[in-house]
């Protein structure tokens, strides 16, 4: 039968890099198409200790009760010490939301402000599955010009006068899927804008702790005096993407209009899923697994860009970030990178195409590697497979 | 500052079950408000069992990885035996979708078909959730009338021809809040009427496996020859709540849209979660632990009956529910259960006031008790101080 299903769905097709999962199935193929931390870098020896441990205390039946939509309580008060890492200070229980992953964060705030039609502000190009969520609220994107260090700032001082956006979304730490990170003095001026032009900052900020270079930088929530940033930070990267846990921190009244939000859609995150998450920062293993794991995506990451300029004809541009999952590969302008896919597949090797990441898709010279979940030798392979069909195109 | 919060918050006050809780936080409180499940009905053992096992396998590593938004495999093949019990046959991976709570499924079918001014179709009563879920879409609910055996067909036709309603949403066994039964034969013919006026059912079922005495019912899916119902299965009344475990079972086109709504806000649901709910089905744990507690439900549910025919003056009349968490309190019409909410609450007893559970409100001489969560002495002591209040209120 014909169904007549709602206007937000009309447009939505299924979002490029899940479906590329599917696609991807045949175990010949190197893909850097996914965003998937390292398997070594998920810490499943602990996962285990902590998982007995929980269901073996006296807390056990009250985690497998229902519980509050706010989030498990003593995952909150983990919350509000981690959130130090990256300059957030002075915050209550009534400031910080558990959600179900940072995906979940951005969904809730895009239902807590954005009417149909409403205008957000997104830096270009940007994560796809913000593009993604905004279409299921029938919001505008507006692209705002990128450079090496993050957003421009008059461009984006510009469409904040012209649009009047509810909303400015960021990745500024390690982008996806740029891998480029925005200079701190930068931030701070983010925030003020946002201040300036009731303008309200979704920091989404999963990357943070996988820095490989450089010195972490406080985050724009950190220069926040108006209320006018949310920062969600989530424990996909740095424990496992499977338990689906994230904060979003804000002011009070935003972090309620969420929680009513998430009333209406999955209650509250699994109580497991937190104390797991919950119980791994109060034992202190956050750190000794950084410092295990950050040197194996580095060798990664140093090993791909090693290879691209080994493999590379000359003219691709590529970034080098200090820290992350991605590097984002520029082609040059008369080459589309949709067309070298088919025969980046056929030659079993996979990225995704950069045009899923702008919000007019118009831009088809780039594409997003992922260095994080392949092994040294399939780095190597899959870079020459994916030299020799951009030689094929060039 | 002011935030410029979506139309779509602006009547959105929390859910009153959830803010209750809040508020019943002291101990000396016998509550009936909730809708948990008993602790005794926990299997916390088992899930102890298995949890540990999952974990030490060689799929550990998966399960802590990102997962396929439509589910967990093997827990979608567990899915299709289970859904066998509420005689639903003949349904291939493409018609399931693992979802994080009963409540997730609501959410993404209104997501999936309500535009803002669309009609759905509920009992009245019916589970305040979903009116606070149809709200996020500015839908309008339009109350159907119901009887001792559930929705009056009449009513429920005219309305369909009157409204043009796209959706349909019902809890056809042991309802919340009512606790009543949809027949068999009615069942029958809401599926065809479904099919006739080109409505969607939501056939929402968390409680069908907690049935005290009859026998148990086909579920209105088992008679839907034209994809027009979609069938929820939580597993937080079985199991745990906690765990955030359900799957809607539908078309494959509405199953593809739900999981497109899916995708575009928590990605996936906990893959912990369902691995251990998937071992627990597949080890037959289920129909032993169901053995178990119902013995335990039946014997709190009877006492409480019994309690209420002891203390209750005259003129109170309420369910005799063959299953569920609920029994559904009718005061004379001239009274008010809000009015006697704050002397309960004085008097150190709580239940829910039934007009939460009205779309327009408007029905004010009912409560919601819950029978489940309490020991025989607190429905004992909670009861004769519910009477009471009506006693002064009569």
């Amino acid at each position: 039968m014909e169904y007549r299903f709602s206007d937000r769905m009309k447009n939505l097709s299924a979002n490029a890099i899940r479906e590329i999962f599917k696609l991807l199935s045949k175990p010949e193929i190197i893909s850097f198409a996914g965003g998937l931390p390292s398997n070594e870098g998920l810490p499943l020896d602990k996962i285990k200790e902590i998982t007995q441990e929980i269901l073996s205390s006296d807390k056990a039946l009250s985690i497998l009760q229902y519980g509050a939509t706010e989030g498990y309580s003593p995952f909150l008060m983990q919350g509000l010490e981690y959130i130090k890492r990256a300059g957030i200070y002075n915050q209550s229980k009534e400031n910080i939301l558990a959600v179900s992953g940072g995906q979940q964060g951005i969904d809730l705030m895009f239902k807590a402000f954005l009417n149909k039609g409403d205008y957000a502000l997104v830096e270009e190009p940007t994560y796809l599955a913000a593009l993604h969520i905004l279409k299921t609220y029938q919001a505008v994107p507006v692209g705002v010009k990128s450079g090496d260090d993050g957003i421009d700032l008059d461009d984006l001082e510009q469409k904040m006068k012209q649009y009047n956006p509810k909303i400015l979304y960021l990745v500024p730490t390690f982008g996806n899927p740029t891998g480029k990170t925005i200079s701190e003095a930068k931030r701070e001026k983010i925030a003020q804008l946002c201040a300036r032009y009731s303008v309200i900052a979704i920091e989404d900020d999963p990357y943070c702790e996988l820095r490989y270079e450089g010195k972490r930088l406080r985050s724009i929530k950190s220069f926040d005096k108006t209320g006018n940033v949310v920062y969600i930070i989530s424990f996909s990267k740095t424990i496992s993407p499977g338990l689906r846990t994230a904060f979003a921190v804000g002011s009070k009244e935003i972090i309620r209009k969420m929680a009513l939000g998430k009333q209406a859609t999955d209650v509250h995150t699994s109580s497991l899923s937190q104390a797991i998450v919950e119980a791994y920062l109060r034992k202190g293993y956050m750190d000794p697994h950084l410092k295990k794991v950050i040197p194996i995506y580095k060798s990664k990451k140093d090993l791909m860009l090693q290879k691209m300029q080994e493999y590379f004809p000359e003219g691709i541009e590529y970034t080098k970030p200090e820290g992350g999952l991605f590097i984002w590969v520029t082609l040059p302008s008369h080459m589309d990178a949709n067309e070298l896919f088919m025969d980046a597949v056929a030659e079993n090797v996979a990225f995704v195409c950069g045009d899923s990441f702008y919000p007019q898709a118009n831009v088809r010279n780039n594409f997003r590697l992922n260095f994080s979940n392949a092994t040294p030798e399939q780095i190597d392979e899959g870079i020459k497979r994916i030299a020799k069909v951009i030689k094929k195109h060039i």
